[in-house]
């Protein structure tokens, strides 16, 4: 399948960081969505680079609309979204392009695309090609909210800082919005300061960090999803290892269930306004790989981002002779306020994907 | 896509734990290969219940071949494999089958399915459907072996016992296959009976107890899986979602990536032999969703057995009225050991479609 | 996909004529869908060998349904049924395997599966693997019976004998009905005896002949479809190109477009009881891909029996050397009173799936 | 799917005809193709309005490569092409837009997306989304030309002008090429004026004309598509019937085959070079829906065009009351010249394909 999410939409991307423009296309989005661009651009504006605690580098990330939607409502046909790549500097890049980075998919790509890989700036691996989920997201968000959905997420884990899984109480709307407008997204106020200073010293030893962030979708129905191999989990899964730089995926209490025992785990079920619903949600609300009603929850492990401007060891590809890099360039000490909205649109995606195809 | 997975293979599941079979088409496996079917029984056999440390249920678990396999030898064409059930003893489910179990699948299902789903015995989402994914992985794995591929996992943390990862070191095909043999496959001897013992209090507590399995794939060349949607990670995780009980599954380091710096993560290059070669494996063998040509290594994350025996809050769907559920019956307090050679057999899978699609 | 068939449903057959069976998986298809067997026999049987007209061996093509149906109800998993093979002579193609018997799969079988195809009878490639088509079908046909939805053939042409084609005159359920009934299912009733007459002397002259089936399906809604690569005329002549025999498949008025102008081909529109309607069907049910609520008609141009007993020149697999080959055996000079069946339950489940991913 | 198509490569199309733009990704070509981009605009060329027999609207229908594509050579990540709509005329079709026109996609459409179509211009249904389509068949007819593939075609059938269609001797290189530059291709000289004319009669008549195509592809090895679903003949049918007008596809002797007997019909073998041949190719270089090395050759029916400037009986949508509609504008009278190349670039894209997943 390659560049292509969806069971029941189809979502397509393309793009490479450096060149002439970036995008995807959205298949099998309901027609008669009146589309909010102001709030499009601003789940865009959550990804953009330029921000604080990220990268100084600024783009623009603006989304030119190709098809698909007429006077700010869908039409029901393929979406096409386009983003033109400006201020690209490749000559940073041209210096070092046969020194492979550690950690980055400049080795694995040369080897899959045989050397014809577009290597500047990570090319169709630099995390500038997740701005396209965004935006596919941010519409999929846009029909969920009006179905009575709501999607936040929170930094749980940062290097050394931790704080408190999400409890069923303080998954509302409102929280969950409000989690949305902060930078540094947490539950325990301390904690934004905290990170924020974890952050700027890894940016000032060279280094960088990474961190566990927790995601809620509530207003999800019970029935979504299938056993097996379109399991919810599986259909999450497969969308949020699409992000470069997540190498963990869990639902519920996660890594904690290997600690518990099943008296501890089980989620009895009680009945609410005639409904049946879990007592707790260890489960992350997702039982046999079908949602159960009760918010969907998982956690996700960032990497560190691997551009550390330290030396490094590596390889030079023309000498195949051992060598030692140093990066240049604007980077991340740490992806994760960037990456929670790209996360929350993958999520997004999928939710509507299985949605559609439940049919409820 | 339901029950079907694979890009270049295609994998097609059916059946209920009572029903008349459970099976498995397994689509796209190359022609001429000499299936060697003791070593499929032997696997089945790691998967099958009836073991020390297991229920005390016994099924034979003996494939049927239907088609595909000539004398021993694939055709090329689908396989299909079916176990017929035997020794279903369905009066035990009949008596609660409007209880629902915490923790299983019959809230969802029954809304999934509108009241018509084989509640017996778990019907479709009974662990008892995996059978067919470890005969599916069994015929996968025995391809890859004559490529110079092996398996292999063991326990890293069950309950309170915990042991170390994989390093380097241990990622040797005598290694994995010396694992493969062992009822509780552990790297520190000590631990095996440690759990042993773990698992058969919690038997004694009527309780039930989670863990987590590391699984490598050794001998996987660099150039498997795609950036985005269909990365390896992708391609894993979806079907190891698909395994029940599994709630997490992650790369290399895994969740351990949260408390590390880039420096710490990065995977540094050398040239062995005049291959590039990380020097590390944190990333465990892939990066940009591409194989790097080390070793895999993945960590799933397993929950507590849902099924116990001490009283537990439920919902009648009959009265919808909240009643104690006492679930009688077989179970494995500890569901780890017979899902290794489950999750060993997704990810045979998942590398057998990807190879083939990498046309390698 | 090979041997998967289906966007929101999915179909997986497997099995060689002479192996140990045959079959199909069918996942997606309603829960509570009661199925009566009977007429799903019926449906079997007017493809099963045996018949006045055709081949001359028995086959009784009885279904064992081994998972997703309890009780004669769908439980909504996957539905598989398994026919075991019986009554074959394997000897009758042990003598002749080695030469390559024109206009079938030998040749191609061998080169795409290098020798290793189950040559037995055709193998894979064989009609009898329809039969699992016709189950499928007739599991579709029940749920759209319920919808509405009738469907029914004739054949418009065989050898020198042609008929007219379907009018919307015809197109009532009785008419439909009725044809399905027959075993030369005609309009015109003074042409049945005709091909009856045209296939006999086929026989006698060690022949077989072709022709061209017209089928129709009314009840369905407009909708259904998609513009491109999933239009209903690409759904459903994929699934048409898989029946063996089929080389060619055509809309509406197929063929007879080449010679018309757009003044005739074109349907102007009325409203009838509040609705929209063509006032003619020349474009038999479908525009843009999508179907417009008036039936749906087809054309299937099936090639003569490739099986004749007559001298035919071939080449040896073995030497290389051209030779003279005669097949002896049990064949159909014309398969398509045996055919038809399976075209239609192929219509039943790709109109199926389009409805259940139309979600009307 | 909607809108991809593919099952090793994946092309995802997107457009309106008076959006800002229509496109297409191709994903999965390999890498390393040098493309050479005058021979594509001569392809997009051939398809291009502002003909001698065509529509006299002039659309340059320049693609911008967005992504995929380095100094000229393709990266093997996903290939974005986008086209920019100019000249468009809105509006001509604002006046009748609830006029439902006779045999276009504006009913079906209207029902699909429940009136939020872009109806201008026929929207997505237009003719003009096959720009994309042959822009991606001219990346993969230059990467299947590197492997000696070459395709042609002749009008076989226009109105009443008919001519033979390709013996095995027509089918060279050379013959396929010549016919490539024409705008009228035919095998007998004489034809291109009837046909001409033919055309030219019906614009000045204010109707369209219909007929038939054949398509030839040499240079295809044996062994490419699959038994029954994505069959060779599935594969390029489902593509072919993506494309607008066609309504009918046959292969070989395809309708022909109804009135032959299985003497004449079959293609009998014979060694040539060391090669098994067929000695006629009455199959069309298919058998059990895959390849058998002798040229791939096809027939699809195009239907006369819809868009007639006569009075044509209709539909209000408003008023839901009959009304006569005069379409005006500039419409092609037949439209087969400029669909040639079409039907053409969507068997490479189905070749392409295949090929790619049986790793020959």
């Amino acid at each position: 399948m390659s560049n292509v999410y969806g069971r029941s939409i189809k979502v397509s991307i393309f793009g490479e960081s450096h060149g002439t423009g970036i995008g995807v296309i959205i298949d099998g989005l309901e027609p008669g969505l009146a589309i909010d661009m102001e709030e499009v651009n601003r789940q865009m504006a959550r990804r953009a680079p330029g921000q604080k605690l990220g990268t100084t580098r600024k783009e623009p990330d603006q989304v030119e609309i190709l098809s698909g939607i007429r006077n700010g409502v869908t039409c029901g046909t393929p979406i096409c979204g386009v983003i033109f790549n400006k201020n690209t500097r490749s000559q940073d890049y041209e210096k070092t392009k046969l020194l492979l980075r550690p950690s980055h998919a400049d080795y694995t790509g040369h080897v899959k695309y045989k050397g014809f890989e577009d290597f500047r700036g990570g090319g169709h691996f630099s995390g500038r090609i997740t701005a396209p989920i965004v935006f596919a997201g941010a519409l999929c968000r846009q029909a969920l909210e009006q179905k009575g959905v709501a999607v936040g997420s929170h930094i749980v884990k940062l290097h050394h800082i931790e704080e408190d899984a999400f409890t069923l109480a303080d998954l509302k709307a409102e929280t969950l919005k409000e989690l949305g407008t902060q930078q540094v997204p947490v539950l325990v106020q301390d904690n934004a300061d905290k990170i924020a200073q974890c952050i700027e010293s890894a940016r000032a030893e060279l280094n960088s960090v990474g961190g566990i962030v927790e995601t809620a979708v509530i207003g999800v129905p019970a029935g979504l999803g299938d056993p097996f191999f379109d399991s919810m989990e599986s259909r999450l899964a497969q969308i949020l290892f699409s992000v470069p730089a997540v190498k963990g995926v869990s639902f519920g209490c996660g890594e904690a269930f290997a600690g518990m025992t099943g008296a501890q785990a089980n989620d009895g079920y009680t009945v609410e306004d005639g409904q049946i619903r879990t007592i707790t949600n260890n489960n992350g609300g997702i039982l046999g790989g079908i949602t159960n009603g009760v918010p969907i929850t998982f956690k996700t492990v960032i990497k560190p981002t691997p551009s550390i401007s330290r030396p490094q060891q590596t390889v030079n590809l023309d000498t195949m002779e051992p060598e030692t890099l140093e990066i240049v360039g604007r980077h991340d000490p740490c992806i994760i306020p960037r990456a929670i909205p790209v996360l929350e649109a993958a999520a997004m995606i999928a939710v509507y994907d299985a949605w559609k195809e439940a049919g409820l």
